[in-house]
């Protein structure tokens, strides 16, 4: 690893393994545990670079397969690479388009060498290797860039699934022999679907290559959501403590705060946008229909607690007027809110961590599930 | 007129009817000549307050027809009023309805009265009467209201037009006589269609009713564009210079630029924030589409002599790629542009005038047609 990055923990909870950490990198801090909002195509859907960083969002995602497709990484390096393109200045990872690959293309075909593809854009053949993905995220420029992984849907035989982790070490093995830039950071993912010993020996065999920080995938995939948390705690044991924990596509209240106290310092997800493109605000671990009538004449902000643009300065009513006119600022307003609300939900278990009072404070996402977003 | 309203003339232009002034209302100064954008349900499409706030815009208009239909008058003066509902602390303006029952709705029935249409949301019936349009007015709380006119289209026979202007001067009377609010400036509009005889009366007629300000009405409705200029100079002059002047509907260089000439003072137009959502920009007189691929590899701004957000922090590939790929952060980005741009350039006129160096600055656009946007 480049001494360009460093995890530093800050503070251990007392009763879990949660920690409060801070993650090192060429274009700045990452106070853990947090939240990171995912800008796909290069933009965090609806909102400006400006808005963004005023949600608190300190590391943002972007996707090596959307971006590979449209505009192409060569248009991106063209501007100065991602940061520059997209006026983010902060830290950035990009993931390997093994997730994408499996879960959006059609007419795929898996082989040792990779996964040739059709572009869903203009139908044009496209081959994903470990080594053409970590050369993509080379040239785009993250900070973080993460390992192409094989990410297999729920259910899975558990001899496909055995057959699938070692393929994904092997292609780990490849990322890491074809990386070839020190200001970036690449992270090893653990796979192993529902099988947690399959998970634990991953783990363990990634642990042993002392890679600069390790990511859980394959959650979310349509397993029960009560298992991803059997699954994160039975894999961060066996992952080194002090090199940053990162758990792929989850950004729910119930599922952050359980996969925190199992000692995971990174989350990224869509819900804050998609929500917000559909007109939903999420509202202290509720998600509302702002077009709901009995928003009409509701003249209060959305949550009189928070800090965000949108609570300061607009009204329930105003967001209900906008959502049901089809005004995109609504979904912009909302947005910027949702984004605000799991940055901030990461940021205020993190204080609670500093002063070891997670536990106590965030006893209601600690129980087993009720009715969660 | 309410002591709260004031328009005082700074500069005269030696050469032309150009002049420079300021005029007050109770939420502040509007520097003139000013390009206005418009909100017409009660946003400037998908850009926030604070945004629009710094493309320097200073007066926003919303449009009564769409903000009575939805999300109802009640609802906004429950919020406070239309600053309050839409977090504009700036000077506003509410046009009267009356061009967009004319323009927007089927079914609609004439009578001295007033207008009787169908909903085009939910099919109800709304008459709407001079009476009627001021009291919405009063109630959304806009500093500058407008007298409910009848708007006919182009072309338009001679008699019919006199019927029209005579029956748009009796509405002006019944609308002075509703209008309950010292706080709110009600300006009357001149009509007349393309018959410069019959603006001028009807010019030299509202006049004589000293109003805090005046609008020339029903222009850009179909008629050739060098037309636009004639009826504006054949009007002006008959206008009160002591009072604003304001030509409604118009926000392109070339008529802005021969108005202001003539002595107009404000303006609005939906040009910015349309083209922002069709993918196009305004540069400095030209339309361009960022979907074009000349733009795909072009690294740099929109505008380097810009000072707004979008050109200071991103490049026309940028936008090219948030355009092909329908981010909706793309057309932000360029309604941002392209409303700094067209207030900017009332804003340089302005400056312009101030100095008394309008027509050799701006002689490109005083000449007669040629292309513009």
């Amino acid at each position: 690893m480049s001494s360009s990055f460093k995890f530093q923990c800050q503070a251990c909870c007392s009763h879990t393994q949660a920690r409060a950490g801070v993650f090192s990198t060429p274009h700045g801090l990452v106070e853990t545990p947090r939240f990171m909002p995912v800008g796909t195509l290069a933009n965090v859907k609806t909102v400006t670079a400006a808005q963004l960083q005023a949600t608190g969002a300190q590391m943002v995602l972007a996707n090596t397969y959307h971006l590979h497709l449209q505009p192409g990484e060569g248009i991106v390096a063209g501007a100065g690479g991602l940061h520059r393109f997209m006026g983010w200045d902060g830290p950035m990872l990009t993931d390997s388009g093994g997730f994408q690959v499996f879960s959006l293309s059609k007419m795929r075909k898996i082989t040792e060498e990779g996964v040739t593809f059709r572009s869903p854009r203009d139908g044009r053949l496209i081959e994903l290797t470990p080594e053409r993905s970590i050369q993509i995220q080379n040239t785009l420029g993250a900070d973080v860039i993460m390992a192409f992984d094989e990410c297999p849907p729920y259910p899975c035989e558990r001899e496909v699934m055995e057959a699938s982790v070692a393929r994904t070490y092997r292609w780990l093995e490849r990322c890491i022999g074809a990386h070839q830039r020190a200001d970036q950071a690449l992270f090893g993912i653990v796979q192993g679907g529902v099988y947690l010993d399959l998970r634990q020996q991953a783990a363990a065999s990634l642990a042993q290559l002392d890679l600069p920080g390790y990511a859980i995938g394959g959650v979310s995939v349509g397993e029960p959501p009560e298992l991803i948390e059997k699954i994160v705690k039975a894999t961060t044991p066996l992952l080194p403590p002090e090199k940053p924990r990162y758990l792929m596509g989850i950004g729910t209240y119930r599922e952050m705060a359980q996969a925190i106290a199992a000692g995971v310092d990174l989350f990224d997800c869509v819900i804050p946008t998609r929500f917000g493109r559909h007109g939903a605000a999420l509202v202290q671990g509720e998600r509302w229909n702002l077009r709901n009538a009995q928003f009409r004449e509701d003249f209060t902000p959305l949550d009189a607690s928070c800090g965000c643009y949108t609570c300061q300065n607009f009204s329930r009513a105003y967001l209900c007027h906008l959502v049901r006119a089809k005004e995109i600022l609504g979904y912009t307003l909302l947005s910027i809110h949702n984004l605000t609300e799991l940055v901030s939900f990461t940021q205020r278990i993190r204080e609670a961590i500093l002063c070891d009072r997670f536990t106590t404070e965030f006893a209601q996402w600690l129980a087993p599930a009720a009715a969660s977003v």
